[in-house]
């Protein structure tokens, strides 16, 4: 495989300009002028380098991206939501490998290089979903990590913990969750079936949990007291987490405090009115926080656009962010926390690391995420996809 | 000057594409297959017509839009917002005619036919601002109306009151308020005196309203009570609000009704993480909204892109609005709602209006909204300035 110079660039967080020498998808170097007579030159003078965006929670199997728009059609309870979606999967083709395709090529064009995805399982769906985004997977140069998520429940809706089972014995990397108390009414053995697999399969776990105020509260000290004892710090995320935001602040710190002990990370999109977890708090605590759009174009809303940058946006926006370093950590949760999250090695900048970058046109971190602008270039694995 | 003649394009509301004939600035027949063999041709085939988007609450004179990155310097408390935006705009040439102009150029790309801008106006700046946008707007082909606006008070900034009435004398056509009791700290005398200067000089009012709760809704109260005494229907305009989204249904229910009532409208842009008012209830009871960004990249804050179809999606997003119907009003408050806020006559796509258009690649509202995308084709009173 040819070396490539990307040369002249600004990457993010050495406070300097630097080339960086990429081979066999793998940073070698990096450094102010570099000298490699045989690499292709590729000039990126004055424009920011980023590690590749991670896109730490989405749903692609759900996704009717790229093709006409489809009004939305479900009333404004999360029951009516769940309902409608399952009524019309069938009737719009959903899965739809091309659909999913369609959007990931859209999410690599952003710099998106790393996704983890919630794939729906229940007895209806079996492992279909899951196949469709294997599929849809493998013809896009980004890395995927399916998470076996059980959106119809798992207590309630009985067959669907089998299925889970089965889908992380295919290979699927991570085991899902959806508000124990809320939706599937038993918290107690709710959590203890996600973590059992978890630990038996070596997989990762992410946890939908909407639950608010001091029930999610709770069952967010029932998820920190789990990963603790289990050991199983690094390999838990908790998504949304919205009753965080609506915590006074002793009770944020205690579970910040918690978090960081046992190594639960958080994913947070922002999304539509929910609370936000308060980031600068959380990661002043070390807690790991990631970020990604929930759903994308689908049944269950008609928002998204695949960009992280702008997600990142949405994220410092809605945290109030105005200063660069605050602005900073929502690009952080987009990259860093996300990878972390994710579990991902080899990750960032520096010499070793995989050749995963995206180049904007922008000053620094806060510009690239309040503008958002078009990407100059993504590499991924050491091949320039974009430029 | 030559007829032009819109071919093919699906204008908003009408159900069914329609030609679009327009001379000498108006639009003149609006229906299909028009005959004009003289006009001008332009194929819109299939694209979403809409009236040029209103951009009802900016600070231009602010602005830092078109220069380099400046990285937010104040602190988190609006005093201290104040504090710095007052120490800095000397030292950044802040007003400059050339950064308005280019945001003002910048928000015309975008379709935006009509800006309704806040000036600051106290005995330091006097009213340079209201010159130097004057002086851009004149550069632009976009109408903007501006409020004198007494950013840093009027009662506690002695001297502001002469000087909004020498601005209202000049031509400006609205005067501004700031939180009443929670900044200027006589609610009454402060309101009393910008009402009797709107009344004097048959201006708007438009008054910045951010204090929250109970103390916000009895001054949503007092503004509504003299709307009615001195018959200022259809002039007056309460920007943001934010105790509108904090109280309970049936308090919102009685202001919705006084607003309607009184002709009283609201502004709003769902900023950051500021509570949005209901903006379904308000227009089903039958108030106007209208729509802005507030600050755009400016030592306020550095957000903002001065495109209102991804502002009015910001307006959806925080509404939870997922549905066509829902979506469309947050549209409706970009155009029709600023243009009854701004009070603009011959507004919109019927023969006899205006014609202020724009064309986007879009099925209609909502997609429009969602994806905001490069707009097709922008006409302000009847030249094709963008396509
Ligand atoms: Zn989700
Ligand atoms: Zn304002």
């Amino acid at each position: 495989m040819t070396a490539t110079l990307l040369r002249g660039g600004r990457p993010w967080g050495l406070g300097a300009p630097a080339d960086i020498l990429v081979e066999d998808g793998l940073i070698r170097r990096v450094g102010p002028a570099l000298d490699a007579p045989a690499a292709r030159l590729v000039d990126v003078s004055g424009r920011l380098v980023l590690p590749g965006l991670v896109e730490a929670h989405c749903h692609l199997d759900k996704t009717l991206y790229g093709g006409p728009w489809v009004p939305h059609s479900a009333g404004d309870s999360l029951a009516g939501r769940i309902g409608n979606d399952l009524a019309r999967r069938a009737e719009l083709g959903v899965p739809s490998v091309e659909r999913i395709e369609a959007l990931l090529r859209r999410m690599s064009a952003f710099g998106t290089t790393h996704v983890r995805t919630h794939t729906d399982i229940d007895p209806e769906a079996g492992l279909r979903g899951v196949e469709a985004v294997r599929e849809a997977a493998g013809r896009v140069p980004v890395t995927v990590q399916q998470v076996a998520f059980p959106q119809h429940g798992v207590l309630t809706n009985p067959g669907t913990a089998e299925l889970l089972e089965e889908a992380l014995k295919s290979g699927v990397e991570a085991v899902g969750g959806l508000d124990p108390a809320g939706v599937d009414r038993d918290p107690v053995r709710h959590l203890d079936l996600i973590f059992g697999l978890a630990e038996r399969y070596g997989a990762h776990l992410d946890i939908h949990l909407h639950d608010g105020g001091t029930l999610g509260a709770w069952e967010l000290e029932l998820i920190t007291e789990r990963t603790k004892a289990l050991g199983l710090g690094g390999r838990v995320t908790v998504s949304h987490a919205y009753a965080l935001g609506q915590l006074d602040d002793a009770r944020q710190d205690r579970l910040a405090e918690g978090f960081a002990a046992a190594g639960v990370a958080l994913a947070t999109g922002a999304v539509y009115d929910f609370p936000v977890p308060p980031v600068k708090k959380m990661r002043a605590a070390g807690v790991v926080i990631a970020c990604g759009h929930d759903g994308i174009r689908d049944l269950w809303g008609p928002y998204g656009s695949g960009d992280m940058l702008e997600r990142a946006m949405h994220l410092a926006y809605r945290s109030t962010f105005r200063t660069d370093a605050d602005i900073e950590l929502a690009l952080e949760a987009a990259t860093y926390g996300g990878a972390r999250a994710l579990g991902l090695t080899g990750y960032g900048l520096s010499a070793g690391d995989r050749a995963d970058l995206v180049v904007v046109p922008a000053a620094g971190a806060a510009e690239a995420v309040v503008t958002h602008p078009s990407r100059s270039l993504v590499m991924k694995d050491g091949s320039v996809l974009h430029n």
